[in-house]
């Protein structure tokens, strides 16, 4: 990927509402770009994204061996985590809720 | 949870269209019921969406403490896995790609 995709990407996802903070890591997990302040709790925060993009794409890979990782979407009290693999870099973005968790919170409605 | 509870809770989620398998797990990883054949495979799946329910909890709590996971994600080629933790147990469905997967994706253009 080249610099001026790298910024490209980060321009387009910047610009949508409740984003918090976009991270870009290579496949080996190594940070490629972040807008966010380098520190030890972000160096961790991209070391547990990482392990868990790995963690989902092995769990995938055990159901199917011939089916991949495409999306993986976190939903918390307070933040939702994207992350998207592709085979040679995964975006990160941590975003607020948005509108459409009232769509992932009915998925989910089968538990209350 | 009462046996009555998980029940109700498997019937309800087995009338979804598309739904292929269900777990549930309580909060240790150890299976409570599924529909699912029981194999080294299976406990192999079961063993992985625990780890990466962990690994998603984990990642949530190092971001906020005081913040939570409500649901996890993952959308592969084939199928999407929808993981809901509760306090006490966890569910787990695998169900085809349901139609809001052009949602999702759409969510993840930024990457195109």
């Amino acid at each position: 990927m080249s610099q001026q995709q790298v910024e490209e990407i980060m321009k387009r996802i910047n610009s949508h509402k409740g984003v918090k903070a976009l991270i870009i890591i290579n496949k080996d997990g190594l940070l490629l770009k972040t807008n966010m302040e380098m520190n030890a709790t972000t160096e961790q925060l991209i070391k547990n994204i990482h392990e868990l993009s790995l963690a989902a794409r092995r769990l995938i890979r055990d159901v199917d061996p011939h089916d991949d990782l495409m999306f993986l979407r976190t939903l918390s009290d307070k933040d939702e985590i994207l992350i998207s693999p592709d085979v040679n870099f995964t975006v990160i973005v941590i975003q607020e809720h948005s509108g459409d968790v009232s769509k992932v919170a009915s998925d989910a409605s089968w538990t209350s």
